[in-house]
């Protein structure tokens, strides 16, 4: 499970080059301005980052692709809401009431801790490091391990004082576990009465906009809204979380609605041969590993709960590998029983394996309808689609007719708790109820909403069947939710992509993003190769031509050796550049196998726009054009 | 000026016109979901909008043009900052102690007015409707109008007072004004002992990352950096102030850092032929109207500060009016003296008219060194360029030493305000100084940290001029900003856009956006002429082609007359709509013309491409294929 190769991550020579790999990886990110840390003249706050100038590219350039992705190839509705948002809204998601993390507090400094955090640490570390622990002992460590997010905060209090667990930094003894809103809160207007959260998640706009976008899509199901948005969560921060735990982040989320009595997809079938690695529960219970499968096969023997939920996990497989992931290191892996909302019908995540282990960036859940649910709760507007039969049909529908007057001579005050108790009855309940009456008059009747049982008369109650024609079907769609995690997923994408190679005229290791060119902040880099100004005329005049071809590029003039503008570019993850040592034909370099080839000066924009666009692979352009070879030009 | 044009806009026929137009404009737009009251199940927070699906399309669409002709074509450092902000950086500047409203509150029921609105309305309704007014008081109440602006917080108590100025709801007494801070506080953290707030702008973010900037560009100026992202205001919302005073908007600002000694920008000569409406201060002041300036001559006269504020000037008009505003209601209008910050050099607004009046969309201001020196003392990091000389230079550097062992024996505890004041005397004080200590041996010292005079003698301090060779002048850039708010442009955009014809099939009134293609929503919409397969075949295939080529485009198959399809379309600003009327051949017809002409299915894809591409004109279509005439086809 992700908490075995948690613990082996953490441990031995593998943690050690993993931590190598990373701080190589995020020095060249800050160094370059992928990163920066928030306010860093100020000393900066934990969780909070800048996309620098390349990193803001990077950042547009995945945008722009899930945009492409999802909302034109689905025809999905977007929409974008504000992130201030009054409390009624989050009262009814349920946000206000439940989202939160158990913290305990350093009762000397005041220091703030997550509590599962703390036993998390102690348990993994005794594993580790106490060899002369007994078997028993590293038993009940590995359960709590496992128990960790089902722990109430009585049961994570006790363990950490059974433990002995002192706050980190200080060893100050630990408060009893309370719980902590992650919502950042302010207030709304002048007046100071209007309580607002900035929102956690973007879903919400989605939600209680339902009944116009219905209404904008002619009244149909399915149909999907999409919202790319900032998200803010006071987390706590541990250090050396690093890029991965931030307290403000941009989510792009998808909100599929559907029948819930069909939801089935037009277009599995474009993904239903899609074979990846999947991680169902019963493999996690089991202790076994995460295999390949085809979601086609997943889906029909019911691994995944249904077609709509595997289209989605086939869509995303698809645009995280053509992001650049690395299929090898990405895994769609199933909730555990325990780790589902009550109302959720089956949920997946998108793993990708980091240096920080295997990380959720992608969420896909069926949430049925709980959501739109919720809403019309709370608003009193109802949140609902319609079936219209092509003719009429019959059913028989139950009718339960409290007698009130009855009610109310035997329960005063409570009649009206008794009265909806009644009308709450399911079929079954009802048609017992109705047997019962028949047979002996009256019926012990448990109210829960009173804690007692109360004795149901004849007289009190008509129940019947009765067949009515129904014209169309009222019903509350179930949501399909995909959730991404843009900065996650951009930063695996930059572990991915990241190696080094030996510098041919010195020691160092240069280092190289392998960036798809789609993804790349910048497509191609020109220098002439050496200073002089009928090169770089030459070199302005292939960026005008570049700019009209729409590929963004950068040159750079200076008279820094080829080899180190190269590396430059390179560390940018720059897929091609294109070096001027003539004035008729230049040379154009791609990143990873460094081939050089010799092209027109008129027709080098046209070459480098049909391989960034990727209607040509570099193989065919090695096959087209005059393969350059150069001692000078490469370091 | 402005306030006798809103003046005049509130009064009389004009107004209701404008306020019927407004209605007719907010009406479609909400009903086909370009806006939507933002958490209107609950009914909404005044101040907050969604973007529906159209809306959030133009929004894109009008950002991607932003970066395109203002990140990509002048080479700008883009970034992405969060919206959570920790106090000390809005304390440094300056938003936690000026960015307030004087506010009122009904002394009864508690709600909250701006002091200077609700003075502003009883003068102008007084103005209006008070026909028995004496000269004397209409220019008291004009006068009050004028400098609504410069009033303190007594004055404007004052003057609400005199006025006997009640509550509007309630006709309750009011409070005295008192400052309310706009920025929606939070606290960041679990402890909750570090305030924090939702940026009121984008720009801090790039202030605190100059040094980084300036290192990423070579340690060149000048340069300029920009950032797109959401801004928060706790503005007080009166009724119908609809989309123009909003709490959350979308902010797209440009710092642009440069020598202030050099404020020259290279490709100037590229707009300095552009001709606009511009209002300089004095015409303002004389009372006249904008007029016709060349941007060159504004420049060259010193009516605009500097060529790099002027560039931009052009650069902002340019991009207003290829989106689509009206240049005759776009003008420049410069900051009055009392309206600029004390450190700005120079400030002009892009005022767009609509039926609220002329507003503020565009403000391009010349802040001197003003942020970066803020942060600077902040902070305690230098925020500063470096010219390297290419030979040394010889400069007289004025050296003031304090004697602190004399001054410590003069003044004891205050020694050190003594030496901070005797440090920060300009050249000229210093001078002054020395020549009074060489004379009388003492002079008398205005300490302003102290708030009293000080003798000092001549062996407390010792001035002198010294000689030195320079390498380098150190400096504090520049920072001239253009700052865009996109939602109010947007807004501006759709009155500019919009008008109505009448139906030829019915009594009604048409809604018509003339949106340019580069901001429509869709660029296209593809129907069958009637329901049949066969069309509805062509239909797809052309739908497909259209999709490769890259335009976003909607098939309608609805068995709608084709007169309700194409007003439907029409009303989402749609500008070419592909009629499929034989299997062959199918029209093409522009929206705001109601031309059409025939093309061959293949060539349909390519003929709409370059034409929303801008490649060719709706004029050079209709020179190039068959015009096509139908009674049928139009409504």
């Amino acid at each position: 499970s992700s908490i075995e190769a948690q613990i082996q991550a953490a441990s031995g020579d593998s943690s050690a080059s993993r931590d190598a790999f990373r701080q190589a990886v995020v020095n060249t990110l800050e160094r370059r301005l992928f990163y920066i840390p928030s306010f860093k003249i100020y000393r900066g706050v934990a969780g909070l980052y800048d996309y620098g100038p390349p990193g803001c590219a990077v950042k547009s350039n995945v945008l722009a692709f899930w945009r492409q992705h999802f909302v034109l190839e689905e025809n999905m509705l977007e929409v974008d809401c504000p992130c201030v948002t009054p409390e009624v809204v989050l009262k009814a998601s349920g946000h206000v009431d439940k989202f939160t993390d158990l913290m305990v507090k350093d009762e000397k400094t005041g220091t703030c801790y997550r509590a599962d955090h703390l036993l998390k640490d102690y348990c993994k570390e005794k594993l580790e490091k106490d060899l002369s622990m007994t078997a028993e002992k590293a038993a009940d460590l590995k359960h709590v391990l496992a128990m960790l997010d089902d722990l109430t905060a009585e049961q994570l209090g006790a363990k950490i004082k059974e433990y002995g667990i002192t706050a980190p930094d200080t060893k100050n003894p630990l408060s009893d576990p309370y719980p902590f809103n992650l919502m950042f809160q302010t207030s709304i207007g002048p007046s100071g009465i209007s309580p607002g959260y900035m929102r956690p998640e973007t879903a919400q706009g989605i939600f209680v906009n339902f009944k116009d976008l219905y209404y904008y899509n002619g009244n149909k199901l399915p149909f999907a809204a999409a919202q790319i948005g900032q998200a803010f969560r006071n987390e706590v921060i541990a250090p050396r979380q690093g890029l991965l735990r931030v307290r403000e982040f941009t989510l792009a989320e998808i909100e599929h609605f559907v029948d819930p009595q069909d939801k089935s997809h037009p277009k599995f079938s474009e993904v239903a041969n899609l074979e990846f690695l999947m991680f169902p529960r019963e493999l996690q219970m089991s202790g076994q590993s995460a295999r390949k499968l085809q979601i086609g096969e997943a889906v029909f023997k019911g691994i995944v709960n249904n077609e709509t939920l595997g289209y989605f996990i086939g869509r995303v497989y698809l645009f995280l590998t053509e992001l650049g992931i690395d299929k090898q290191r990405l895994r769609f892996r199933q909730h555990l029983a325990n780790e589902m909302a009550h109302y959720a019908a089956d949920c997946w995540d998108a793993e990708i394996e980091s240096s920080y282990g295997w990380i959720e960036c992608v969420g896909i859940a069926d949430r049925s309808a709980y959501d739109l649910r919720a809403h019309s709760d709370k608003s009193g507007v109802s949140l609902v689609a319609q079936e219209k039969y092509s003719e009429p049909r019959e059913v028989e529908k139950l009718n339960v007719a409290p007698v009130k007057k009855e009610l109310g001579l035997a329960f005063k005050g409570n009649q009206k708790i008794v009265v909806e108790a009644l009308e709450a009855l399911d079929e079954k309940e009802a048609m017992e109820m109705k047997a019962a009456l028949e047979l002996k008059g009256e019926v012990e009747f448990l109210v829960c909403n009173l804690g007692k049982t109360v004795t149901i008369k004849k007289s009190m109650v008509s129940i019947s069947k009765e067949k009515k024609k129904e014209h169309q079907r009222v019903f509350t769609p179930s949501v399909i939710e995909p959730s991404f995690g843009i900065g996650r997923i951009i930063y695996c994408l930059y572990e991915h992509s990241f190696y080094t190679r030996p510098s041919k005229t010195s020691d160092e290791q240069l280092n190289v993003f392998r960036f798809p060119p789609r993804v790349a902040p910048i497509k191609c880099t020109v220098f002439p190769l050496v200073q002089n100004e009928q090169y770089e005329n030459v070199a302005k005049l292939i960026s005008k031509s570049l700019t009209v071809a729409g590929v963004s590029h950068k040159i750079d003039i200076t008279g820094t050796s080829i080899g180190k503008r190269y590396a430059r570019t390179d560390e940018l993850g720059v897929p091609f550049a294109i070096t001027v040592d003539k004035t008729t034909s230049v040379t154009i370099r791609d990143r990873d196998s460094k081939n050089q080839v010799r092209v027109d000066v008129e027709k080098v924009a046209s070459v480098v726009k049909e391989v960034t666009d990727g209607l040509k692979t570099w193989a065919d352009i090695l096959n087209e054009y005059e393969i350059h070879t150069s001692e000078s030009a490469d370091d």
